[in-house]
C-alpha cells in the first residue's frame, strides 16, 4: 500500500510520446491510464467495455458517427462499449482514462497506434 | 447517449451537504461519485471492493491505522479492499470517487454519516 498519494502532474510530466497510455493505479481489475493527445486517432470500438475520459488539461473532442462531443479540463465522457469513436485533438490534451485491465487502446481496429499494454509510469 | 460531456464543477455546484456522495456517471458496473467533505468522518472500510479518491478541489487526508496519506488537487489514491480509513479534511474538499455500484459511503460500519446510495446529479 504506497505511502503518498499518486500526483497526475507528476506523472503526466515523466512521458511525452502522444496515444501511448500509461497506468498510475489499478482499483480492482480496473486501470487508471493517463495519456497525451494530438492529432487524429483512429477510428475505433471496445466490444466488451464503456470506456471513462477525463480531461485534465485543454481540450478534445470525442467524435462518434453520429455526432461529435467537446471536453476540456474538468470534464469527462463515457463512451458505452461497442459505440465507434475517434478522439481528436488540435493541440495536447492531457486526459485520464479508465478502464478494466487488458482494454488495448485501438480496440477491435488495430493498427500503427496501437500501443503496448500496461505500462506504468 | 448523452450529447454534452459531464461538467465536474458544474455538478459540484448543484448541491453543497457533506459526506453525501452524488453519482454523475456509470461505466459498466461501476460509478463516478462526486463528494464534497469537511471535518472527520468514521472509521470503515470495504470488504468486496478497492476504492478510488481523486481529489478535484482543496486537500484532505486518508488516515490508516498506521499511517496517513494526504492528497491535494489534482492527486488520487486507491484505498485497498478490507482496509479500515478515515477521510478528514480541516476545510472543505471536493472528491471524485470511483467504486461499483452499490457501494455504501459508510462500508461496514453504518452509523450517522451513512448516506442514500445511487443519487444521481
Amino acid at each position: 500500500m504506497p505511502d503518498a498519494a499518486i500526483n497526475l502532474r507528476d506523472k503526466l510530466a515523466r512521458f511525452s510520446e502522444h496515444w501511448s497510455p500509461r497506468v498510475v493505479a489499478e482499483m480492482n481489475d480496473y486501470q487508471f491510464k493517463l495519456v497525451r493527445i494530438q492529432g487524429e486517432f483512429v477510428w475505433h470500438s471496445h466490444a466488451d467495455t464503456d470506456e471513462v475520459f477525463i480531461v485534465l488539461d485543454g481540450e478534445m473532442t470525442l467524435q462518434f458517427r453520429d455526432r461529435e462531443v467537446r471536453l476540456s479540463a474538468g470534464e469527462m465522457y463515457v463512451v458505452p462499449l461497442g459505440v465507434e469513436h475517434r478522439p481528436v485533438a488540435a493541440r495536447e490534451c492531457c486526459v485520464m482514462l479508465v478502464e478494466p485491465k487488458g482494454v488495448v487502446n485501438t480496440g477491435e481496429a488495430g493498427g500503427a497506434y496501437t500501443a503496448p499494454n500496461d505500462v506504468w509510469v
